[in-house]
């Protein structure tokens, strides 16, 4: 009776019994493997632009509304979708090999036969940097600079300019095409795909990843004398692709127009299931609004869940933006998850949050779950909350232990079996626990921002 | 000095040292990971029948007569070599996805536009074979078995039949076309090939492997409803193709016409570049025999170095055993490593001969390198040794730890990287320990195994 008393006169203490309520529910919940298990037997691959990625739109709305979401929806918007073709790169000299190679999202495509020409081979996106205009000249440019292993996925920002920029840095060098040594943690034959984005100032040359091992093997043939490597790649682009981002709601109960908003993108690249990237993004932000949607109460602020639509080439995001500018400064906060089936093991908040009484609430929440509220402030909360956030959204980062994201990132390994339950679930708690503290405690995350100015 | 004349009196003083400091040798010596970093990079996969195997013979014996070898020859027997095609294989229904498939070695083509089907699938073998004749009729029959993680092997041992006999096995029954879960121990979208064996009471039927993941991916499906498959595979046969048992040896300056055989296979399925099945082998048989050969005087007995030509569609044993009829009672012991590049945990020598003074002398010098006598008899040397074996050659059986072996074991991602040069240079230390006193200390297999019985 006391403890009972006690929190009728401090709310935040029934906040906390309830959160650390829902985290346990959560360590032992199978909705959240449940979803991914079904999204990727029930529809597999589901690359943006493709009749795959109408399907599982259509398969998600009919999951959140049969899980009791409100608003159920879809919002439309178009983009030119990339479609992978036919993809094969060989050695034909000094002697034939095949190699594992995968087209970049984006890349424009060879012609039908091809392009066969010497390889120029830079063990460090520096050292192309660094050649000479037009020493490329004819040549197929590849930088083989390994990606770093981190809990923290800083390794795959720090090589990210290899994919992104290489082909137009390569092009603007006089290079026919370009190839770089997979951004992966592995050692599998299995190349890792991703976006390229073509600078206007240079030629657009078609662009592959090597799988790591076939990379090494040029190296090493590199060394021994000139190698010539035939590349095919046949990519096509529909210009006017239609994408939807799904929304569900749980509607708040006392400030409904605010928005605590959760999500992850329901495309995926085609190669594989898109089972961690970002299948499993998508599950923890369903399996958590769904555990709250399960109190016998709504929160007293609106969660939405959107499953975006075609963040791996970089359009939900912007059309998302743009088609909720009137609502910007009711978005009370916004986080994506978008880093595999890892457990969370840090989450960031919006600046001057950390400190504040709710991130020392959240703390006493997480802490037994095995994750603790980072003291440096969330600077990126997902791909496609980016532009909300630089149009004024406060936004989190909830951290996942990505030591092994990287291993089958991109990758047609990228499949459900990479999957640990338990560990899907303790990051689904992390999230539950955020979610219902941030749409319940009432938290202003704007004015501790500015306070902490 | 006490032991330096010690060591005149017994021999078997003087056989210890020097196969121990031959044993410290190998444990830092590059050669054995040299060459399997040569033949790998500078010639690749090396399928039995194609050029690139004709490329690897020469390779091989310019490489053991630099390495000093005599008598450097290879031996021709023709065979019909098995050439991968097209293929792929596709789910149909419920809805369409992608297989990671690959033929099995020795499979029947289909037709261009292959094989469609609903299939049948079976979580054990056991539940194939308990099918009624004429169940099948029409399908694809789908075996899901798993293959169980085992340092020596036995693993893959028990799953065997399930690749060498199950299409046999599903055309009996009425398939029409067959599919089994890779024997593999990892979960990587890279399916594991190797032969079959057609039953002569059975119609042919295509056959082919499931990467781990897909296989999983169809018990889901199937667990839910119907599913269909198109399979597609292209494979021919050169009836009358050529290849070579590649020899070096070292003369006994004794007893020259007593052989001590040690061999790995050269030829490797073409998915991968063989670096561990079996570059690995060759590499410990040369340098295990090389390191021996730079002592300043030869062992009593001759030791050759056998690259078999043509393990993997099992002929090259065979095609040796026949040549070498004449010299059966001239073999003392015979050994084939082909296991990997792991490190020799436990030796099997014939029988009786671990108990005799050789076994005891052998124990004495690879115990300090981390590896033991085995009790048991070696009841197995190699695929490319078991015909010289039926014939009555002592055969022994230096086991490496297999333990990841099948993770990559005749797949794509075979390659060199998979090799740790340490281990790599234990397991030559042991073969060269082994090889060294076999070849020096007169030790007489066949009496030793007569005495046991
Ligand atoms: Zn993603
Ligand atoms: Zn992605
Ligand atoms: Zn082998
Ligand atoms: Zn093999």
């Amino acid at each position: 009776a006391g403890s009972a008393s006690k929190a009728d006169e401090k709310p935040s203490e029934l906040w906390l019994a309830t959160a650390s309520s829902l985290g346990q529910r959560a360590l032992s919940d199978p909705a959240a493997f449940d979803f991914v298990r079904s999204l990727t037997t029930e529809i597999g691959q589901r690359l943006a632009g493709t009749a795959a990625h109408k399907r599982a739109v259509a398969w998600a709305e009919a999951r959140l509304k049969a899980a009791g979401f409100e608003n159920v929806h879809s919002e439309p918007f178009t983009f030119p979708a990339w479609i992978r073709g036919e993809e094969k790169a060989e050695i034909v000299a000094p002697i034939p090999q095949h190699l594992a190679i995968t087209a970049l999202g984006g890349s424009i495509a060879t012609d039908a036969n091809g392009i066969e020409a010497e390889i120029a081979l830079f063990r460090t996106y520096d050292d192309l940097l660094a050649a000479a205009p037009g020493s490329l000249a004819g040549k197929i440019a590849i930088v083989t600079q390994r990606m770093v292993r981190a809990q923290d996925g800083s390794g795959y920002g720090a090589a990210n300019p290899i994919r992104r920029s290489g082909p137009s840095e390569a092009a603007k060098r006089g290079a026919v095409a370009y190839l770089l040594r997979s951004l992966g943690t592995d050692s599998h034959r299995l190349p890792h795909t991703g976006a390229l984005t073509y600078k206007d100032d240079a030629p657009r040359i078609p662009a592959a990843s090597l799988a790591v091992p076939d990379a090494e093997q040029l190296e090493r043939l590199a060394a021994l004398g000139p190698v010539r490597i035939r590349l095919v790649l046949r990519p096509t682009v529909e210009e006017n692709a239609s994408s939807w981002n799904v929304v569900g709601e749980l509607k708040g109960n006392e400030r409904p127009d605010e928005i605590v908003l959760i999500g992850g993108h329901l495309d995926s690249w085609d190669l594989g299931t898109g089972a961690t990237d970002d299948g499993a993004g998508t599950a923890i932000a369903f399996g958590a609004a769904r555990l709250i949607g399960s109190l016998p109460q709504r929160p007293s602020r609106t969660i939405r869940v959107v499953l975006f639509g075609a963040e791996e080439m970089d359009f939900s995001g912007a059309a998302y933006a743009q088609a909720h500018q009137g609502e910007i400064g009711n978005i009370v906060v916004a986080a994506e998850a978008d880093f595999g089936a890892g457990n969370v093991y840090s989450v960031q908040l919006p600046p001057g949050a950390a400190g504040s009484d709710f991130g020392r609430l959240l703390q006493r929440v997480i802490a037994p779950l095995g994750a603790n509220v980072d003291s440096r402030p969330a600077l990126f909360g997902g791909e496609d909350i980016r532009d909300l956030h630089r149009a004024g959204v406060p936004t989190s980062s909830l951290r996942q232990d990505g030591l092994d994201y990287f291993d089958t990132h991109h990758t047609a390994d990228d499949t459900l079996d990479k999957i640990d339950p338990k560990r899907l679930e303790q990051a689904v708690a992390v999230w539950t626990a955020f979610t219902y503290l941030s749409a319940t405690s009432g938290v202003d995350f704007r004015s501790l921002a500015s306070t902490a100015k």
